[in-house]
Parts: C-alpha cells; structure tokens; sequence
C-alpha cells in the first residue's frame, strides 16, 4: 500500500454505474516527511476520509475488495486513516 | 484511477477480434492543473468521452470490468467525464 | 494498452513449456511521433505484427487473455496493428 | 519480489476491518549495495520482520495470498527475511 | 515479460512456506545492448537459469502461474534462458 495525503475530491455525473454513490477523492503520494512525490491518484473512499488527512491507499485489483460494490471497475481505494508513521527516516 | 484528458483516437483494422466494436481514445495523464505527465495511453471508452475533455480512467485488470466484454483483453478503459476537480493545489 | 513499434525478436529454447509455439517480439513504447519511450519489453504476438509496425500491447494479467493458451505465465501481448493515430499532439 | 529495509512502521485506528490485527511495516526499496531507492511502501508483515531488516516483499494482487485473511485489500506483503545477497554487483 | 540477466541469488530462511523449495534469483532489467536498467528483482528461477544468463521473467499474478505450487505469493519468475535478441536498435 502506499502513503498519501487527501488533496481534493473529483466530481463526475457521467461515469460508470457502479461508480455512482462513491466518494471519488485525490490522493496525493507522500514521502514520510510529508512532501509530495509521484502524481496524484483517484481514489475512491471507503473510511471516511477528509481533505488534509494522511491516508493508507491500495492500488490495483485489490482495491476494487474494498468497495461495497465488489464488481465495480475501481484501481485506488483509500482503506485507512494514518494516525502515526513511526519511521528511522 | 487517474486523471486525463482525451487527445486522440486510435484506428486499428488487425486486431483481437473482441476489440472489435470498441472506440479506443488516446489519453494522456495528466496534472490537477491540466498540464500533461507521463506518456499517453490507448483506453477503451465507456461513458461516450470526447477528444479535450478530462476523464477518469482505469488500468490493470479491473479496467476490463468496465467494458462490455468483459473477456476481452483490455488494460485501460475510461469509466468516468470529469465535471469538476476541487483541491488544495 | 500501450502504443509500441516491434522492433525485434526473442528466441528461447529453454522456455516454460506454455510459451512454446508463441511467437515473442520485442516491442518498443513509442510516443505518438514515433519517437522511442521508455524499455522494450518481450510481448506475444496475437495478431500477426512484424517487425517496424506499430502496434498495441496490453500489459499485466489481461494480456494472458489475448494468448491461445489462457494458461501461459504471460504478461504482455500484442493485440492489434494500429492503423492511425489521430491525436491533437 | 522486492528488495527493502524495514524503516518504520504504520499505525491507523480507523481502517478497512479486514486489516484490523495485521502489522503495516515501512518498507524502503533498497539497491543491492543495501544504499536507498524509490519510494517506501506499507506492507503487511506475514514473516515477524522488525526494523532494520532487509525483506523480501511481494505486491500486487498476489500480495493477498500472504496474508492471514485473504479477503483483505492488501497489495504488498513482507514475505520473507534476507539471509544473504549473493551477487556480481 | 522482461528481458533480464541474472546476477545473483538470495537466501531467506524465514520466508512464506509456499516459497521454500523455489530457487529465489536476483534478475537484474537490462538493455537490448545488455547494459544495466532500472532495480534488480528477486524472481523465482522455473527453467533452470544461472548467473550471467540473459532471461525473460514475468511479473504480476501471472508469475504466480510459472511456479509449481500455484498458490505462492509471488509476483516475479524467470521462464525463458534467450537464446538470441533479433533487435533493428
């Protein structure tokens, strides 16, 4: 999984049916000091994640488990909130 | 998912039969701010998306959900227009 | 999927026994003026490609769908000849 | 697989249930010569890994086959410690 | 797939079950001209391969197919020993 920070959130009427209902948000990857790096995803929410927040993100087939809609066509999902990154670095 | 904007079209008369009948775009990432990133992609279009507007679009496996044949060979695929993108950026 | 130019061929006598009678080519990501992008990668031909065609390839586990043989620990295929690139770039 | 150090570890009370109970460990992609590269992924520990290890960690969707409850949306996994990196380089 | 030269071997005592018994090599990405490119993976050996050996490997959950016990959490395997790369470059 990788480190990001919720920058934004995408709105979208024409879309995939099985995407309706889902809260579409931009997650940006993060270094572990919290600079940015890399490109900004969409991700869908599935842990009532806010803008600004650090956040836990999966990528690939395995996100679309984290949808109540299993079968919906997703890649990002956003599956925790980072309270701590307790880290050497 | 990833944001991009439509910038073309791709004809290709030899191919896997179960692309046949699919409109295969051009899309090139892109930055919240629009400018372009990374190297463009060929994505199977399923929400009727047209050449300059910004979509959402799916790689990987989960891509092939979003197309009607959902046995075809597929590894990108718009599944959604985008009307607005609000960030902190 | 991705836009290349065949540029070569693999042979390889000591292969998993699924990919024998699979054609390998050497597929080179190409911008869309044809200038060469990023490594080439060893892809199986679908459709008849030869080398100097520009071609599309799908990548990860879908393109396992495109080879005869479902089974084959495969990661990448061509699956079309691509005619035109209409873009705006 | 992948090479990484373990560098940290990362605790989120509010996340996907299916990841309740599992161990998010840093893991910093790292060169041979043991010198940093890429980006540090979060990676679910299935082998007792600590920090300052060198692991082998697996991603994608076969990451969940490593884990306890396979169900869980995870795409990377520590699934084994390194002993030695016997090497021409 | 890849095109890669194998340039080491790596021993992990503690590791996933499903991997005990696989010959874990080091599979350095490599050029058409064999010089270095991008990070070195850990991939498992199916086809008898040794260091200094130009191979194909596949990554992904196709990898996963190349291995005797299917169900191991691996996402690299080396498949093919190149014989010759016919490359225009």
């Amino acid at each position: 999984m990788q480190i990001g920070k919720v920058i934004g959130r995408v709105t979208a009427t024409r879309k995939d049916e099985r995407l309706v209902g889902t809260k579409l948000l931009i997650a940006q990857p993060i270094r572990l000091d919290g600079t940015l790096t890399g490109t900004p995803i969409i991700a869908v929410d599935t842990v009532g994640a806010g803008v600004g927040e650090q956040v836990i993100f999966v990528v690939g087939s395995m996100a679309a488990r984290a949808i109540a809609n299993e079968g919906a066509p997703v890649d990002a999902a956003i599956v925790g909130i980072i309270d701590s990154l307790d880290s050497e670095q």
